[in-house]
Protein backbone atom coordinates (compact mmCIF):
# COMPACT_ATOMS: atom_id res chain seq x y z
CA UNK A 1 0.00 0.00 0.00
CA UNK A 2 1.39 3.04 -0.85
CA UNK A 3 2.37 5.40 2.02
CA UNK A 4 -0.78 8.59 2.97
CA UNK A 5 0.67 11.62 1.48
CA UNK A 6 2.51 13.42 4.10
CA UNK A 7 0.31 16.61 4.34
CA UNK A 8 -2.90 15.06 2.79
CA UNK A 9 -6.01 15.72 4.64
CA UNK A 10 -10.21 15.19 3.50
CA UNK A 11 -12.86 17.54 4.40
CA UNK A 12 -16.10 16.21 4.71
CA UNK A 13 -17.85 19.16 3.53
CA UNK A 14 -21.70 19.96 4.03
CA UNK A 15 -22.83 22.33 0.91
CA UNK A 16 -26.25 23.10 1.83
CA UNK A 17 -29.26 23.03 0.36
CA UNK A 18 -28.35 24.58 -2.58
CA UNK A 19 -28.15 28.37 -2.75
CA UNK A 20 -24.10 29.17 -2.50
CA UNK A 21 -24.88 32.02 -0.21
CA UNK A 22 -25.69 29.13 2.39
CA UNK A 23 -22.59 27.41 2.84
CA UNK A 24 -20.29 27.64 5.60
CA UNK A 25 -17.76 30.39 5.85
CA UNK A 26 -15.42 27.69 6.30
CA UNK A 27 -17.00 25.46 3.49
CA UNK A 28 -16.36 28.02 0.76
CA UNK A 29 -13.04 28.61 1.63
CA UNK A 30 -12.36 24.94 1.55
CA UNK A 31 -13.89 24.88 -1.95
CA UNK A 32 -12.30 27.83 -3.57
CA UNK A 33 -8.58 26.36 -2.58
CA UNK A 34 -9.15 22.79 -2.86
CA UNK A 35 -7.08 20.10 -4.49
CA UNK A 36 -10.11 17.67 -6.11
CA UNK A 37 -13.41 17.69 -5.48
CA UNK A 38 -15.37 14.73 -4.87
CA UNK A 39 -19.26 15.52 -4.94
CA UNK A 40 -22.91 14.27 -5.12
CA UNK A 41 -25.72 14.47 -7.30
CA UNK A 42 -27.56 17.19 -4.88
CA UNK A 43 -24.53 19.56 -4.42
CA UNK A 44 -25.97 22.31 -7.33
CA UNK A 45 -23.78 23.57 -10.18
CA UNK A 46 -23.95 27.31 -8.06
CA UNK A 47 -21.49 25.63 -5.43
CA UNK A 48 -19.56 23.22 -8.02
CA UNK A 49 -18.52 26.80 -10.06
CA UNK A 50 -16.61 28.01 -6.95
CA UNK A 51 -14.19 25.63 -7.40
CA UNK A 52 -11.01 26.36 -8.44
CA UNK A 53 -10.11 25.99 -12.15
CA UNK A 54 -6.89 24.15 -11.65
CA UNK A 55 -8.96 21.43 -8.97
CA UNK A 56 -10.33 18.26 -10.26
CA UNK A 57 -14.04 17.96 -9.70
CA UNK A 58 -14.93 13.85 -9.80
CA UNK A 59 -18.68 13.53 -10.08
CA UNK A 60 -20.13 10.28 -7.65
CA UNK A 61 -23.38 11.52 -8.15
CA UNK A 62 -26.20 9.15 -8.46
CA UNK A 63 -29.76 10.00 -10.23
CA UNK A 64 -32.75 8.20 -8.67
CA UNK A 65 -33.35 4.77 -10.32
CA UNK A 66 -29.67 4.82 -11.83
CA UNK A 67 -26.58 2.78 -11.16
CA UNK A 68 -25.50 3.77 -8.07
CA UNK A 69 -22.03 4.47 -7.19
CA UNK A 70 -21.54 2.50 -5.12
CA UNK A 71 -20.42 3.75 -1.44
CA UNK A 72 -17.80 1.03 -0.87
CA UNK A 73 -15.87 2.63 -4.17
CA UNK A 74 -16.76 5.92 -2.54
CA UNK A 75 -14.64 5.44 0.17
CA UNK A 76 -11.63 3.59 -1.43
CA UNK A 77 -11.92 6.67 -3.47
CA UNK A 78 -11.01 8.91 -0.98
CA UNK A 79 -8.21 7.03 0.48
CA UNK A 80 -6.78 6.64 -3.00
CA UNK A 81 -6.42 10.49 -3.84
CA UNK A 82 -5.16 10.47 -0.11
CA UNK A 83 -1.83 9.26 -2.05
CA UNK A 84 -2.02 11.90 -4.56
CA UNK A 85 -3.50 15.29 -3.54
CA UNK A 86 -3.18 17.42 -0.28
CA UNK A 87 -6.04 18.91 -0.32
CA UNK A 88 -9.14 16.70 -0.94
CA UNK A 89 -13.06 18.16 -0.89
CA UNK A 90 -15.59 16.04 -0.34
CA UNK A 91 -18.80 17.68 -1.03
CA UNK A 92 -22.50 16.65 0.07
CA UNK A 93 -25.92 18.37 0.05
CA UNK A 94 -26.28 19.48 3.22
CA UNK A 95 -25.20 18.51 5.97
CA UNK A 96 -22.27 15.09 6.09
CA UNK A 97 -24.17 14.01 9.41
CA UNK A 98 -28.31 14.30 8.73
CA UNK A 99 -28.65 11.27 6.29
CA UNK A 100 -25.49 11.86 4.50
CA UNK A 101 -23.68 8.83 5.03
CA UNK A 102 -20.56 11.00 6.17
CA UNK A 103 -19.92 9.28 9.24
CA UNK A 104 -19.39 6.32 6.81
CA UNK A 105 -16.55 8.16 5.00
CA UNK A 106 -15.30 9.22 8.47
CA UNK A 107 -14.82 5.87 9.32
CA UNK A 108 -12.96 4.70 6.50
CA UNK A 109 -10.97 7.29 6.65
CA UNK A 110 -9.77 6.82 10.37
CA UNK A 111 -9.15 3.20 10.21
CA UNK A 112 -6.90 3.83 6.70
CA UNK A 113 -4.87 6.53 8.79
CA UNK A 114 -6.13 9.50 6.73
CA UNK A 115 -6.44 12.89 7.98
CA UNK A 116 -9.98 14.35 8.12
CA UNK A 117 -12.29 17.03 9.27
CA UNK A 118 -16.04 17.41 9.45
CA UNK A 119 -17.48 21.12 7.85
CA UNK A 120 -21.55 21.24 8.90
CA UNK A 121 -23.63 22.14 6.42
CA UNK A 122 -27.24 23.71 6.34
CA UNK A 123 -29.22 20.54 6.18
CA UNK A 124 -32.35 21.04 3.58
CA UNK A 125 -35.03 21.12 6.32
CA UNK A 126 -33.57 24.57 7.81
CA UNK A 127 -32.86 25.85 4.39
CA UNK A 128 -36.49 24.69 3.59
CA UNK A 129 -38.08 26.49 6.76
CA UNK A 130 -36.08 29.89 5.98
CA UNK A 131 -37.24 30.52 2.48
CA UNK A 132 -41.47 29.27 3.41
CA UNK A 133 -41.48 30.63 7.08
CA UNK A 134 -42.62 27.38 8.53
CA UNK A 135 -40.27 27.04 11.67
CA UNK A 136 -38.96 23.73 12.93
CA UNK A 137 -40.02 24.69 16.54
CA UNK A 138 -42.76 26.83 17.53
CA UNK A 139 -43.97 27.41 21.06
CA UNK A 140 -47.50 25.93 21.64
CA UNK A 141 -47.48 24.11 17.81
CA UNK A 142 -44.06 22.18 18.02
CA UNK A 143 -42.20 20.97 20.95
CA UNK A 144 -39.57 19.40 19.04
CA UNK A 145 -38.64 18.54 15.34
CA UNK A 146 -37.77 15.05 14.24
CA UNK A 147 -35.66 14.34 10.83
CA UNK A 148 -36.32 10.63 9.40
CA UNK A 149 -36.08 9.02 6.30
CA UNK A 150 -38.55 8.09 4.19
CA UNK A 151 -36.35 5.77 2.11
CA UNK A 152 -36.39 1.92 2.20
CA UNK A 153 -33.95 -0.85 0.52
CA UNK A 154 -36.14 -2.55 -2.22
CA UNK A 155 -38.32 -5.19 -0.90
CA UNK A 156 -38.48 -3.66 2.23
CA UNK A 157 -40.65 -2.06 4.11
CA UNK A 158 -40.23 1.04 5.54
CA UNK A 159 -39.22 -0.12 9.07
CA UNK A 160 -40.05 2.86 11.41
CA UNK A 161 -42.21 3.32 14.87
CA UNK A 162 -45.35 4.97 13.44
CA UNK A 163 -46.89 5.41 16.41
CA UNK A 164 -44.02 7.30 17.94
CA UNK A 165 -43.91 9.29 15.21
CA UNK A 166 -47.73 10.21 14.87
CA UNK A 167 -47.25 12.92 17.50
CA UNK A 168 -49.01 16.19 16.94
CA UNK A 169 -46.77 18.67 19.20
CA UNK A 170 -43.66 17.18 16.78
CA UNK A 171 -42.60 18.97 13.42
CA UNK A 172 -41.88 15.57 11.13
CA UNK A 173 -39.44 16.23 7.85
CA UNK A 174 -39.15 13.06 6.09
CA UNK A 175 -35.94 12.98 3.78
CA UNK A 176 -36.33 10.99 0.44
CA UNK A 177 -39.84 10.19 1.49
CA UNK A 178 -41.71 11.61 -2.15
CA UNK A 179 -42.04 7.96 -3.35
CA UNK A 180 -43.76 6.53 0.12
CA UNK A 181 -45.52 9.00 0.01
CA UNK A 182 -49.53 7.76 -0.01
CA UNK A 183 -47.43 5.05 2.27
CA UNK A 184 -46.47 7.38 5.19
CA UNK A 185 -49.93 9.38 5.38
CA UNK A 186 -51.64 6.20 5.99
CA UNK A 187 -49.54 5.16 8.55
CA UNK A 188 -49.31 8.26 10.25
CA UNK A 189 -53.20 8.77 10.16
CA UNK A 190 -53.55 5.25 11.51
CA UNK A 191 -50.75 5.99 14.50
CA UNK A 192 -53.46 9.08 15.44
CA UNK A 193 -52.66 11.96 13.66
CA UNK A 194 -55.47 14.10 12.00
CA UNK A 195 -56.22 13.47 8.44
CA UNK A 196 -56.42 17.17 8.26
CA UNK A 197 -52.64 17.71 9.44
CA UNK A 198 -51.07 20.08 7.66
CA UNK A 199 -48.57 18.96 5.19
CA UNK A 200 -45.75 21.09 3.20
CA UNK A 201 -43.67 19.86 0.00
CA UNK A 202 -40.81 21.64 -0.94
CA UNK A 203 -39.30 20.63 -4.09
CA UNK A 204 -35.32 22.05 -4.88
CA UNK A 205 -35.17 24.17 -1.42
CA UNK A 206 -33.74 27.55 -1.63
CA UNK A 207 -33.04 27.11 -5.66
CA UNK A 208 -34.46 29.87 -7.81
CA UNK A 209 -36.48 26.57 -9.05
CA UNK A 210 -37.74 25.91 -5.40
CA UNK A 211 -41.48 24.97 -5.87
CA UNK A 212 -44.19 24.70 -2.81
CA UNK A 213 -46.89 22.35 -2.22
CA UNK A 214 -49.35 23.08 0.56
CA UNK A 215 -52.12 19.48 1.54
CA UNK A 216 -52.77 17.68 4.65
CA UNK A 217 -52.19 14.18 5.04
CA UNK A 218 -55.57 12.90 3.31
CA UNK A 219 -53.88 15.01 0.24
CA UNK A 220 -50.39 14.10 0.76
CA UNK A 221 -49.92 10.66 -1.58
CA UNK A 222 -51.90 12.61 -4.48
CA UNK A 223 -50.14 15.70 -3.94
CA UNK A 224 -46.52 13.76 -4.05
CA UNK A 225 -47.48 11.50 -7.20
CA UNK A 226 -47.28 14.81 -9.08
CA UNK A 227 -43.52 15.75 -8.43
CA UNK A 228 -41.01 14.63 -10.99
CA UNK A 229 -38.94 12.43 -8.73
CA UNK A 230 -35.65 13.58 -10.32
CA UNK A 231 -35.87 16.62 -8.02
CA UNK A 232 -35.27 16.41 -4.02
CA UNK A 233 -38.12 17.06 -2.20
CA UNK A 234 -39.00 17.44 1.58
CA UNK A 235 -42.07 16.56 3.42
CA UNK A 236 -43.06 19.07 6.53
CA UNK A 237 -45.60 17.34 8.27
CA UNK A 238 -47.13 19.04 11.54
CA UNK A 239 -48.72 22.05 12.86
CA UNK A 240 -45.82 24.67 11.66
CA UNK A 241 -47.15 24.33 8.20
CA UNK A 242 -49.65 26.93 8.89
CA UNK A 243 -47.38 29.62 9.56
CA UNK A 244 -46.14 29.24 5.65
CA UNK A 245 -45.52 33.27 4.80
CA UNK A 246 -46.85 33.64 1.63
CA UNK A 247 -45.03 37.19 1.65
CA UNK A 248 -41.89 35.74 1.63
CA UNK A 249 -39.04 37.60 -0.11
CA UNK A 250 -39.30 36.18 -3.33
CA UNK A 251 -36.02 33.59 -3.37
CA UNK A 252 -34.86 35.72 -6.58
CA UNK A 253 -34.12 39.11 -4.45
CA UNK A 254 -32.02 36.69 -2.74
CA UNK A 255 -30.14 34.31 -4.42
CA UNK A 256 -26.53 33.90 -6.10
CA UNK A 257 -25.04 36.60 -3.98
CA UNK A 258 -21.69 34.78 -2.98
CA UNK A 259 -19.21 36.83 -3.09
CA UNK A 260 -20.83 40.29 -3.56
CA UNK A 261 -20.27 41.01 -0.33
CA UNK B 1 -47.00 55.10 14.72
CA UNK B 2 -44.70 56.89 12.86
CA UNK B 3 -44.13 55.41 9.34
CA UNK B 4 -41.84 52.16 8.49
CA UNK B 5 -38.51 53.09 7.02
CA UNK B 6 -38.68 52.70 3.96
CA UNK B 7 -36.01 51.23 3.02
CA UNK B 8 -35.47 49.13 6.17
CA UNK B 9 -35.13 45.65 6.57
CA UNK B 10 -34.62 42.87 9.40
CA UNK B 11 -32.83 40.06 8.86
CA UNK B 12 -33.28 37.15 11.72
CA UNK B 13 -29.71 35.59 11.54
CA UNK B 14 -28.56 32.22 13.03
CA UNK B 15 -25.00 32.28 14.34
CA UNK B 16 -24.40 28.81 14.64
CA UNK B 17 -22.79 27.38 17.41
CA UNK B 18 -20.19 29.81 18.09
CA UNK B 19 -17.31 29.04 15.96
CA UNK B 20 -17.16 32.12 12.89
CA UNK B 21 -16.37 29.96 11.09
CA UNK B 22 -19.41 27.99 10.95
CA UNK B 23 -21.78 31.59 9.71
CA UNK B 24 -22.84 31.43 6.42
CA UNK B 25 -21.34 33.38 3.72
CA UNK B 26 -24.95 35.17 3.96
CA UNK B 27 -24.88 35.88 7.26
CA UNK B 28 -21.38 36.93 7.55
CA UNK B 29 -22.15 39.30 4.60
CA UNK B 30 -25.35 40.70 6.63
CA UNK B 31 -23.25 41.22 9.94
CA UNK B 32 -20.35 43.02 8.51
CA UNK B 33 -22.57 45.63 6.80
CA UNK B 34 -25.88 46.03 9.37
CA UNK B 35 -26.36 48.84 11.04
CA UNK B 36 -27.91 47.65 14.06
CA UNK B 37 -27.01 44.67 15.71
CA UNK B 38 -29.47 43.10 18.38
CA UNK B 39 -28.03 39.89 19.82
CA UNK B 40 -28.59 36.92 22.30
CA UNK B 41 -26.47 35.46 24.98
CA UNK B 42 -25.54 32.57 22.88
CA UNK B 43 -24.03 34.92 20.07
CA UNK B 44 -20.23 34.34 20.56
CA UNK B 45 -17.31 37.41 21.37
CA UNK B 46 -15.20 36.45 17.96
CA UNK B 47 -19.13 36.53 15.85
CA UNK B 48 -19.53 40.00 17.77
CA UNK B 49 -16.17 41.50 16.76
CA UNK B 50 -17.21 40.98 13.13
CA UNK B 51 -19.58 43.80 13.31
CA UNK B 52 -18.55 47.20 11.62
CA UNK B 53 -17.36 49.43 14.68
CA UNK B 54 -19.87 51.96 13.08
CA UNK B 55 -22.97 50.05 14.06
CA UNK B 56 -25.26 49.73 17.01
CA UNK B 57 -24.78 46.93 19.04
CA UNK B 58 -27.85 45.85 21.34
CA UNK B 59 -27.59 42.93 23.92
CA UNK B 60 -31.04 41.04 24.77
CA UNK B 61 -29.29 38.39 26.12
CA UNK B 62 -30.46 36.92 29.69
CA UNK B 63 -28.26 34.78 31.67
CA UNK B 64 -29.90 31.62 33.24
CA UNK B 65 -31.14 32.60 36.54
CA UNK B 66 -31.42 36.32 35.62
CA UNK B 67 -34.33 38.62 34.66
CA UNK B 68 -35.12 38.05 31.52
CA UNK B 69 -35.08 40.74 28.66
CA UNK B 70 -38.90 39.55 27.96
CA UNK B 71 -40.17 38.22 24.04
CA UNK B 72 -42.38 40.75 23.87
CA UNK B 73 -39.90 43.71 24.21
CA UNK B 74 -37.53 42.23 21.87
CA UNK B 75 -40.15 42.07 19.63
CA UNK B 76 -41.34 45.83 19.60
CA UNK B 77 -37.87 46.88 19.60
CA UNK B 78 -37.14 45.41 16.32
CA UNK B 79 -40.15 46.96 15.05
CA UNK B 80 -39.21 50.72 16.62
CA UNK B 81 -35.92 49.88 15.07
CA UNK B 82 -37.54 49.55 11.66
CA UNK B 83 -38.32 53.26 11.83
CA UNK B 84 -34.65 54.53 12.34
CA UNK B 85 -32.38 51.87 10.44
CA UNK B 86 -32.35 50.27 7.46
CA UNK B 87 -30.77 47.05 7.66
CA UNK B 88 -30.96 45.63 10.92
CA UNK B 89 -29.89 42.44 11.96
CA UNK B 90 -31.35 40.20 14.77
CA UNK B 91 -28.77 37.96 15.40
CA UNK B 92 -29.05 34.38 17.37
CA UNK B 93 -27.68 31.83 18.67
CA UNK B 94 -27.66 28.21 16.27
CA UNK B 95 -30.68 28.30 14.08
CA UNK B 96 -33.44 30.87 14.38
CA UNK B 97 -36.22 28.26 13.77
CA UNK B 98 -34.66 25.97 16.15
CA UNK B 99 -35.57 26.26 19.87
CA UNK B 100 -34.74 29.93 18.68
CA UNK B 101 -38.27 31.69 18.67
CA UNK B 102 -37.12 33.37 15.61
CA UNK B 103 -40.66 32.52 14.16
CA UNK B 104 -42.30 34.81 17.12
CA UNK B 105 -40.31 37.64 16.07
CA UNK B 106 -41.33 37.04 11.87
CA UNK B 107 -44.83 36.87 12.95
CA UNK B 108 -44.67 39.94 14.57
CA UNK B 109 -42.79 41.67 12.02
CA UNK B 110 -45.14 40.29 9.12
CA UNK B 111 -48.23 41.75 11.28
CA UNK B 112 -46.13 45.50 10.91
CA UNK B 113 -45.47 45.05 7.52
CA UNK B 114 -41.82 45.19 8.30
CA UNK B 115 -39.94 43.39 5.60
CA UNK B 116 -37.80 40.43 7.00
CA UNK B 117 -35.88 37.96 5.64
CA UNK B 118 -34.91 34.88 7.59
CA UNK B 119 -31.07 33.37 7.26
CA UNK B 120 -30.76 29.83 8.41
CA UNK B 121 -27.54 29.11 10.68
CA UNK B 122 -26.06 25.42 12.25
CA UNK B 123 -27.94 24.48 14.70
CA UNK B 124 -25.43 23.31 17.99
CA UNK B 125 -26.72 19.95 17.35
CA UNK B 126 -24.84 19.89 13.86
CA UNK B 127 -22.21 22.07 15.06
CA UNK B 128 -21.02 19.52 18.14
CA UNK B 129 -21.58 16.66 15.78
CA UNK B 130 -18.69 17.67 13.24
CA UNK B 131 -16.75 18.35 15.96
CA UNK B 132 -16.79 15.13 18.06
CA UNK B 133 -17.42 12.93 15.46
CA UNK B 134 -20.83 11.80 16.26
CA UNK B 135 -23.26 11.41 13.45
CA UNK B 136 -26.84 12.44 13.67
CA UNK B 137 -28.08 9.32 11.54
CA UNK B 138 -25.42 6.79 10.81
CA UNK B 139 -26.91 3.22 8.95
CA UNK B 140 -27.52 0.29 11.28
CA UNK B 141 -27.61 2.79 14.50
CA UNK B 142 -30.18 5.81 13.89
CA UNK B 143 -32.42 5.86 11.38
CA UNK B 144 -33.56 9.69 11.75
CA UNK B 145 -32.54 12.41 14.72
CA UNK B 146 -35.03 14.19 17.22
CA UNK B 147 -34.40 17.20 18.71
CA UNK B 148 -35.97 18.39 21.64
CA UNK B 149 -35.91 21.05 24.28
CA UNK B 150 -35.57 20.15 28.32
CA UNK B 151 -37.27 22.93 29.70
CA UNK B 152 -39.77 23.94 31.03
CA UNK B 153 -41.73 27.07 32.57
CA UNK B 154 -41.10 27.07 36.09
CA UNK B 155 -42.80 25.28 38.26
CA UNK B 156 -44.40 22.82 35.01
CA UNK B 157 -43.58 19.40 34.34
CA UNK B 158 -41.51 17.91 31.21
CA UNK B 159 -44.81 17.46 29.24
CA UNK B 160 -42.61 15.21 26.57
CA UNK B 161 -43.92 12.16 25.25
CA UNK B 162 -41.13 10.06 26.85
CA UNK B 163 -42.80 6.59 25.63
CA UNK B 164 -42.15 7.83 22.18
CA UNK B 165 -39.16 9.20 22.95
CA UNK B 166 -37.41 6.04 24.30
CA UNK B 167 -36.45 5.03 20.57
CA UNK B 168 -33.14 3.07 20.77
CA UNK B 169 -32.85 3.86 16.85
CA UNK B 170 -33.37 7.45 17.12
CA UNK B 171 -30.50 10.08 18.16
CA UNK B 172 -31.98 12.09 21.03
CA UNK B 173 -30.65 15.59 21.03
CA UNK B 174 -31.97 17.47 23.64
CA UNK B 175 -31.44 21.29 24.11
CA UNK B 176 -31.83 22.92 27.55
CA UNK B 177 -31.56 19.50 29.37
CA UNK B 178 -28.87 20.11 31.66
CA UNK B 179 -30.88 21.33 34.73
CA UNK B 180 -33.45 18.36 34.03
CA UNK B 181 -30.98 15.75 32.92
CA UNK B 182 -31.86 13.15 35.95
CA UNK B 183 -35.00 13.42 35.15
CA UNK B 184 -35.00 13.05 31.35
CA UNK B 185 -32.35 9.87 32.41
CA UNK B 186 -34.88 8.37 34.55
CA UNK B 187 -38.20 8.78 32.45
CA UNK B 188 -36.16 7.06 29.64
CA UNK B 189 -35.29 4.60 31.47
CA UNK B 190 -38.95 3.75 31.95
CA UNK B 191 -40.04 4.85 28.48
CA UNK B 192 -37.76 1.35 28.07
CA UNK B 193 -33.95 2.75 27.39
CA UNK B 194 -31.59 0.60 28.21
CA UNK B 195 -29.46 2.49 31.69
CA UNK B 196 -26.72 1.76 29.31
CA UNK B 197 -27.42 4.00 26.77
CA UNK B 198 -24.47 5.99 25.82
CA UNK B 199 -24.90 10.01 26.22
CA UNK B 200 -22.57 12.56 24.90
CA UNK B 201 -22.47 15.93 27.23
CA UNK B 202 -20.95 19.22 25.20
CA UNK B 203 -20.28 22.36 27.29
CA UNK B 204 -19.60 25.40 24.82
CA UNK B 205 -19.31 22.96 21.32
CA UNK B 206 -17.10 24.67 18.24
CA UNK B 207 -15.53 27.16 20.88
CA UNK B 208 -12.40 27.18 22.07
CA UNK B 209 -13.85 26.13 25.66
CA UNK B 210 -15.33 22.82 23.94
CA UNK B 211 -15.42 20.16 26.89
CA UNK B 212 -17.07 16.27 26.19
CA UNK B 213 -18.33 13.90 29.11
CA UNK B 214 -18.93 10.71 28.06
CA UNK B 215 -21.48 8.15 30.46
CA UNK B 216 -24.57 6.58 30.16
CA UNK B 217 -27.87 6.97 31.05
CA UNK B 218 -27.27 5.56 34.06
CA UNK B 219 -24.91 8.10 35.10
CA UNK B 220 -26.13 11.15 33.46
CA UNK B 221 -27.61 13.43 36.14
CA UNK B 222 -24.39 13.14 38.40
CA UNK B 223 -22.45 13.61 35.57
CA UNK B 224 -24.74 16.99 34.50
CA UNK B 225 -24.69 18.23 37.64
CA UNK B 226 -20.76 19.29 37.68
CA UNK B 227 -21.69 21.06 34.77
CA UNK B 228 -21.77 24.65 35.16
CA UNK B 229 -25.28 26.34 34.30
CA UNK B 230 -24.22 29.56 32.78
CA UNK B 231 -22.64 27.07 30.12
CA UNK B 232 -24.64 26.18 27.05
CA UNK B 233 -24.70 22.00 27.34
CA UNK B 234 -26.63 19.74 24.48
CA UNK B 235 -27.27 16.20 25.70
CA UNK B 236 -26.99 13.35 22.92
CA UNK B 237 -28.32 10.33 23.27
CA UNK B 238 -28.22 6.89 21.73
CA UNK B 239 -26.35 4.15 20.07
CA UNK B 240 -24.72 7.08 17.62
CA UNK B 241 -22.42 8.50 20.63
CA UNK B 242 -20.55 5.39 20.30
CA UNK B 243 -18.71 6.82 17.59
CA UNK B 244 -17.36 9.55 19.02
CA UNK B 245 -13.64 10.17 17.39
CA UNK B 246 -11.34 10.28 19.58
CA UNK B 247 -8.80 11.34 17.30
CA UNK B 248 -10.84 14.23 16.16
CA UNK B 249 -8.83 17.07 14.70
CA UNK B 250 -8.07 19.42 18.08
CA UNK B 251 -10.16 22.46 18.22
CA UNK B 252 -7.81 25.04 18.35
CA UNK B 253 -6.06 24.08 14.90
CA UNK B 254 -9.47 24.43 12.86
CA UNK B 255 -11.01 27.61 14.82
CA UNK B 256 -10.62 31.25 14.54
CA UNK B 257 -9.95 31.48 10.54
CA UNK B 258 -12.66 33.74 9.53
CA UNK B 259 -11.25 36.09 6.64
CA UNK B 260 -7.79 34.01 6.29
CA UNK B 261 -8.52 33.28 3.21
C1 LIG C 1 -29.48 11.48 0.79
S1 LIG C 1 -30.52 12.69 1.52
C2 LIG C 1 -29.27 13.89 1.95
C3 LIG C 1 -29.73 14.92 2.94
C4 LIG C 1 -28.68 15.97 3.19
N1 LIG C 1 -27.50 15.41 3.84
C5 LIG C 1 -29.23 17.12 4.04
O1 LIG C 1 -28.75 17.34 5.15
O2 LIG C 1 -30.13 17.83 3.54
C6 LIG C 1 -31.31 13.39 0.11
C7 LIG C 1 -32.67 13.98 0.42
O3 LIG C 1 -32.54 15.25 1.07
C8 LIG C 1 -33.63 16.08 0.70
N2 LIG C 1 -33.11 17.31 0.07
C9 LIG C 1 -31.82 17.63 -0.10
N3 LIG C 1 -31.70 18.84 -0.69
C10 LIG C 1 -32.95 19.30 -0.88
C11 LIG C 1 -33.49 20.49 -1.43
N4 LIG C 1 -32.69 21.47 -1.90
N5 LIG C 1 -34.84 20.63 -1.47
C12 LIG C 1 -35.64 19.65 -0.99
N6 LIG C 1 -35.18 18.51 -0.46
C13 LIG C 1 -33.86 18.33 -0.40
C14 LIG C 1 -34.52 15.28 -0.24
O4 LIG C 1 -35.50 14.63 0.54
C15 LIG C 1 -33.53 14.29 -0.78
O5 LIG C 1 -34.17 13.11 -1.23
C1 LIG D 1 -32.53 28.72 23.45
S1 LIG D 1 -31.72 27.30 22.83
C2 LIG D 1 -31.20 27.93 21.27
C3 LIG D 1 -30.77 26.87 20.30
C4 LIG D 1 -30.24 27.45 19.01
N1 LIG D 1 -31.27 28.15 18.28
C5 LIG D 1 -29.61 26.38 18.13
O1 LIG D 1 -30.11 26.14 17.03
O2 LIG D 1 -28.60 25.78 18.54
C6 LIG D 1 -30.24 27.29 23.80
C7 LIG D 1 -29.64 25.90 23.99
O3 LIG D 1 -28.95 25.50 22.82
C8 LIG D 1 -27.87 24.67 23.18
N2 LIG D 1 -26.62 25.27 22.67
C9 LIG D 1 -26.53 26.39 21.92
N3 LIG D 1 -25.24 26.63 21.59
C10 LIG D 1 -24.50 25.63 22.13
C11 LIG D 1 -23.11 25.30 22.12
N4 LIG D 1 -22.21 26.07 21.48
N5 LIG D 1 -22.72 24.19 22.78
C12 LIG D 1 -23.61 23.40 23.41
N6 LIG D 1 -24.94 23.66 23.44
C13 LIG D 1 -25.38 24.76 22.80
C14 LIG D 1 -27.87 24.56 24.71
O4 LIG D 1 -28.62 23.41 25.05
C15 LIG D 1 -28.61 25.81 25.08
O5 LIG D 1 -29.22 25.69 26.35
Amino acid sequence: MPAVHIQSHVYLIGAGPGDPDLLTVKALRLIETADVVVYDRLVSQPILNLVSPGAELIDVGKAPDHHPFPQPNINSLLVSLSHRFSKIVRLKGGDPYVFGRGSEEAEVLRDAGVAYTVVPGITSAQGIASTTGVPLTHRGLATGVRLVTGHCRAGHDLDLDWDGLADPDTTLVVYMGRGHAAEIARRLISGGLSADMPVMLVVDGTRPSEERHFTTLAGLGATAATIDKRRPTLMVIGRVVELADELAIPLEAELGRVGHG
